[in-house]
């Protein structure tokens, strides 16, 4: 049976920059999957930087593929992960000099791992994302957060905020995050939320600078349905949504926002031996003493 | 069938106190109960206020009964709930005139909540407890918490925390809280760590007054089993463990302190329509608006 | 010697809203003061509330007044402040049933206080303003804060902040905060920072939601120069600062924005027996007990 | 003039420990000193470490010299500082190989900035201490902090706290931390309390694991007189108080505890060009980005 059985067709995806790294990074990686005789396909980007015709929307990639390899930062691990999250291919991440928390392989070793890989060594970490729906508008995606905030204002925004048809509170704030266990290395951190385990079946809800003392992060349940409506005291114009911080949404009075876990989880693969702590530990200075 | 069917036999469990509100308490629940024919058995307090003979230890009492009701306050549930969990019944708590966030039925209302609950109307909500083992003595339980504390000193001590065997962090703080969402509104959130919800399989870690301003309250996975190490710059006399904050333990130089899910949940009721935001809100201004 | 020696002349500021409740609160003070043979003189509001003609611009009626009345919220008071500050009048704060920070005489008991302050009764709280001067535009004014917001985007600002020609970060976050003590219980509270005694003389810099964990906030002397240059890497366009949270003002690229204490005091009065305290207690439950 | 004017009578005085390190940095100042013609005096731990005779208390050192130079850690110069202060004259601290925030010259280039020093080019910091009085008891000195620890005891303490005699509030925690902008970076950071310039005349009170969500840090004018009082509720074996961690007072039953400036300023010598926000950048990783 053939070394690379379960990844025989392997997506190649790059971030949108042009640089002399991204490029030679790109090609090692390209030149040591041919010679393991992995059939290769390519997203816009990725063709353009190796000069090849052919890229492939990513979401007709990714129903091709057996496997798809990030490269470059955790922006472009984001906004891969919601458009191939439905068809069900691991994903791995190659960062491109400066670590991520999602993009955790350094180009230094990315072959060797790479082979490992191949070879079926690496641990599996699922990871859901957030489905969040504005009004009856299609749903958009999350990996890291969903985040309400207040927009083109220096006033604080009013809304109400639903678990499970419990209304758990008015709020008056800059906004809120709804974070994923993956997003709570990001956005949520800033806001004062926990850290939560990345394979944990929870959601934090972490208010933005809440006009009350009594106010804190609370983690719910990963299985609840959040609903929040913006206050009539608010003008929607003054009111954005984001997911992932990667596009901004417009609420129309009287529109709800309902967000809740998305039913096919990513599939993250990291080297074997993988420590989530050592990443926070490189990234956040997590437990580290003053010196 | 007789409406009682579930609940024929009740063990009435009472503060550690004799004031005439309790009496008072203790009395109007027998009676009702005695009319609805429900067999009673009594802890020594409730049968030394109520002027009884036959008092049982708590756990003879919960194996021989399909509930208990608590009249009390929070650490009267606190700590009859390690002491009867292990016999699998549920559990009701009535307090004396101030809102608990584990006694939440008001004496004001109790009998035709009693009169619901024995009817079959009730919320059950299972709660789990934390198990911790010190070295080789018999584990404790906790409802709310475990927390390693710095004693009798002013100096911060210095600990190792692995989750299940991968090591999270080495910290020098004023101690450890391991929450479970039971404690999450308790000592937790003194701390400054987030809530969680009740039901969340989840554990929280909250560094007292870390050292290092990158701690930050994390929270794991149910199922995790976590140790803590004391460094050997520590001296075991200025460390020790509490359990609910009601017992303080020793720990000797060397010995490991284990934390983990205890099997068997607590079954906590309330009255039909309960809702957990709800006593957030009256007991913690959760929400609240500056006036 | 006439008991009113001290205030003479009394200019009546009011909120701008057509509520009968500002109405009659206008009335009562407009009889009373007349009664005691005060000389009075109305904003644009108050002289079209009350029917009046001659209303001037605060500033002038500031300059031909002995004391400014202003009835109405913090809001008012707040904007009142910084126009009539640099004529040095001191400033007494009627709320309209809702108390506010700065206007803490109730319309209950205003006239009885009025007669008191009048007769010489009264505290006298001297407050600072900030002077925040973008670039080489007109300086502005702030009794609460000068704050640096993102603007219209979901992503970090990056920009570097120095006190006295000292660099003491370059930060990426959601903005800053740069607070007063009178402002230390509005925005910069939300954001983390500590109350400030009101009559201490010092500036707090709170960060909003930094992206590090190492950022704290911090309290500087009073009399520091504060500078800010937003960085190169963010688009002008997504930055905005505003005075008290009521105008937002552009900042060109390479503007860089001076803040500093304004040189002359607002006079804020207090019925005699005032206690700052009370007022935290009232609108913050600072000290409040779970109940 | 001597180039020493300033400085001819110089105090050593050593940290409490007897490494190969300590003796060889002692050994070169001594040996620099005396060659600059400086008439040297010895504390009982430098003296014993150079095999002198002739070692004199810290406080009749004090009064015969012009200058004292603490070879130690922060903690050294914490403790020589409370014995030397009253004394006037200034302090400048040399750490062991690991920086601090207080003994700020390095090893490897303190003879050049000691020479400089003796020239007169060196910046004076003046910091003040807290004075601690215990009922009736002789008052302890504090130049980071003066805290009222809960002791012995899981449950948390119960006081009352006073600013100049107006009461701000009842709580209940773990205690309070009552921190000079010296210490600030200490104990007061850890307990989530705000950075305050150095030279800023305000004192920091930091409640520690408060009870109550609306309890926060506040920053009161260096004037103040403070005053706690430990509720009837708390026993008193379950309360200290500590002066820098280094000592713990017990507190009888109904005795105050109160706290002001100490009027004698402490006069920390610094390297010109010495920046406080460096020296948060290297101990604290202030403003440090996520790799």
């Amino acid at each position: 049976m053939s070394p690379n059985k379960q990844f025989q067709r392997i997506a190649l995806i790059a971030k949108p920059d042009v640089s002399e790294r991204l490029r030679n990074t790109l090609r090692s990686v390209e030149a040591f999957l041919l010679q393991r005789q992995v059939q290769l396909a390519y997203d816009e980007r990725a063709a353009q930087v190796l000069g090849h015709g052919g890229a492939k929307p990513l979401h007709q990639l990714a129903e091709q593929s057996d496997l798809a390899i990030v490269i470059g930062g955790d922006g472009t691990l984001l906004s891969s992960a919601r458009e191939i999250v439905d068809a069900g291919i691991p994903l791995l991440g190659i960062n491109l000099g400066r670590l991520g928390f999602l993009v955790d392989i350094s180009p230094d070793d990315m072959l060797s791992i790479l082979a490992a890989v191949l070879d079926g060594h690496y641990q599996q970490d699922n990871r859901f994302l957030l489905s969040c729906k504005i009004g009856d508008r299609h749903p958009q995606l999350a990996l890291n957060d969903v985040v309400l905030h207040k927009w083109n204002v220096a006033r604080m925004i009013e809304f109400e905020t639903w678990v499970n048809d419990s209304s758990i509170d008015t709020q008056r704030s800059d906004g809120l995050i709804i974070s994923t266990p993956t997003g709570s290395t990001a956005y949520a951190l800033s806001g004062g939320g926990p850290l939560l385990a990345p394979s944990l079946d929870a959601i934090a809800l972490v208010p933005i600078c809440p006009h009350t003392l009594s106010n804190r992060p609370i983690v719910i349940h990963g299985d609840s349905r959040i609903a929040i409506s913006v206050s009539g005291k608010t003008d929607p114009e003054h009111v954005r949504v984001t997911c992932d911080g990667q596009a901004s949404l417009r609420v129309a009075a009287g529109e709800r926002i309902e967000v809740h876990k998305h039913p096919v989880p990513l599939r993250l693969l990291h080297p074997a031996g993988h420590d989530h702590y050592d990443i926070l530990r490189a990234k956040l200075g997590w437990g580290e003493h003053p010196k």
